[in-house]
């Protein structure tokens, strides 16, 4: 009985064949229709949990499991486990984001599949932030800030112009070579974007749609100093996932319309710890079930509190694995040991000689 | 940077090659300095959390972290998840447990290691009922009593025969077939061995160590009805794991000294469920590392109380992986996306053309 394994290779495959563009609108698309139809009583997705450490590196290890059902109706667990090192690029040359997703078949427990998780995350991190501009940014907005031009950066950038007619880009980074380095590593897809470089509070004052997507450190919030948005500014903040690490001012929040990814756990490590729970509007899959309700927003200071729900890693997860079926894709392995008697473990060693049975 | 993968075909040749005894010694003995070695402070193990369903299988799916230091020293995240449908083994012909873990590296993130948990689980299952039943039994234990004996069972009574004089095995199960078939799936290590079928209560009353490993229902438990057991008889808890699944009498409990694995846990899902805070003994970490205070023990009742920890599966997965660095066994696959710029997701699509700047 084995086990698919997606690997790094296996995606770059998988990205060259479907093309970004495509990928990036099937899983905008395959997100809405998951925010649209959830409930709470049929998926289950506890508030992440992980280890933090200071040694030997600043970090963490994250686990975020989600009981959903899969494309063909079957319920599936699948759980991503995310590591955080912000030290990554500089020390290792490595993503900050490391990550890995499996899927489990309730019928029997089995690793059906597992897979590369850090271009998912990149991917779906920014897919998300698309579903809540649609919902919650002015139709014809055209510049968009980025405080932070990492990896996540890229994906926020390249999702949010598939959503909007985006043509201008301020961006800041506090590290001159990842800013420097934006313009080529869009390039894939931003060829009519003209990008410039600005102070976060610039950036703030002068872009429809504004994304944090910062390693900033816990207690160190916020990632811009007094600046005041357009009243009509959409606020994509990414960067806050974990207790005391915020990116937006709290008096901001308390402007606008907050709408968390997943109540629950942005109260947690979101922005939303900033704020009274009265402050907190509905999550963003409330909202996209009410878009009459929520239309009027989209003129005022809007927030988008994107801590990452493992909703959005199982619906990925299973786009990336249909792909994967259509094209082949993958490796087989047979990782769990199984014995021709379940009940025997020992079926594994050499020949059997009979015990004595009385 | 690759991940490597310890597949079923790989525990059976590293199985083959170290001999069944050697590696439950093994086991036996490290687990012995971890539990002796375990400091709260630097190993920390979360109670275990997972999803449980009717539906498409009465079952449940887990997951079970520990961070805690390597063999090598460098502190390391492992995580087991583990599936438990206790209709696998009529239904599908698979274990009624299929798990796999993991090891992250906490420098970086990365996915260093997957491995088969399936076996590991029953290994280590019987390991720690090594450790409690050479703590808490008598010295000349030489009959031991299995109700239920499915696949934990087989590793129980290996586990036991390497730590007590064991001649003669009382054995009981709900299925007869799986109860017939319990001779030939111990042939590998149990020829000396004297295996008689008996009552459940007959085993209560004539073994001097009891191992429960039942698929019991919620609600359904004890296992077995009215007997005396003998007055230094040791009982291993094995399949007690689950809120509301219990083996053991309320009453046995209370005339017992407790040792739970993992207090907080057995509390939540073991047979500590039963009986108040203060019936609960110490933890068998704290019973190794204080052997002359609990010596005395031996000589009355007993309850292991083994839901299973994750410092169990930390440690058997170190040890599998020592073993396989040595015999040169595993598969190696790049399973995350790394880019040649850590800020550059898109750089693994197609070639980059620059893009606007001014």
């Amino acid at each position: 009985m084995d086990t698919l394994i997606l690997s790094g290779p296996d995606i770059r495959r998988l990205v060259a064949h479907v093309g970004l563009d495509t990928l990036m609108d099937t899983l905008i698309e395959r997100l809405t229709q998951a925010f649209e139809g959830y409930d709470a009583q049929t998926t289950r997705i506890p508030i992440r949990s992980g280890f933090s450490y200071d040694h030997p590196a600043s970090g963490l290890v994250e686990w975020m499991p989600c009981l959903g059902a899969s494309p063909q109706g079957s319920p599936h667990v699948a759980i991503k486990v995310v590591g955080y090192h912000p030290e990554n690029p500089a020390r290792h040359e490595l993503p900050t984001i490391l990550s890995t997703v499996s899927a489990y078949d309730t019928a029997t427990g089995h690793l059906l599949a597992m897979m590369d998780g850090t271009f998912l995350t990149a991917l779906r991190t920014g897919a998300a932030s698309a579903l809540a501009t649609e919902a919650l940014a002015v139709p014809e907005a055209d510049t968009v800030g980025l405080i932070g031009t990492g990896a996540q950066a890229v994906t926020q950038l390249h999702a949010l112009t598939r959503v909007r007619p985006i043509r201008r880009v301020l961006a800041y980074d506090v590290q001159p070579g990842v800013l420097a380095s934006f313009p080529q590593r869009i390039a894939r897809f931003g060829a009519h974007l003209t990008v410039e470089t600005a102070s976060a509070e610039a950036i703030v004052e002068q872009a429809d749609i504004i994304c944090t997507a910062t390693s900033i450190e816990v207690g160190a919030g916020p990632v811009f100093g007094p600046a005041v948005p357009k009243p009509w500014a959409h606020f994509n903040a990414v960067g806050s996932d974990f207790p005391g690490k915020t990116e937006l001012p709290a008096d901001l929040l308390r402007q606008s319309f907050v709408c968390p990814d997943f109540r629950a756990q942005a109260i947690q490590e979101g922005e939303c710890q900033q704020i009274d729970a009265e402050q907190i509007g509905p999550s963003l899959y409330e909202v996209l079930q009410q878009p009459d309700r929520y239309a009027d927003q989209r003129q005022r200071l809007t927030v988008f509190d994107s801590t990452g729900w493992a909703l959005e890693d199982h619906v990925a997860l299973h786009l990336f694995l249909s792909y994967a079926a259509e094209l082949g894709l993958g490796t087989r392995l047979p990782i769990e040991s199984i014995w021709d008697d379940p009940h025997a473990p020992y079926a594994l060693a050499s020949t059997p000689t009979l015990a004595t049975t009385p």
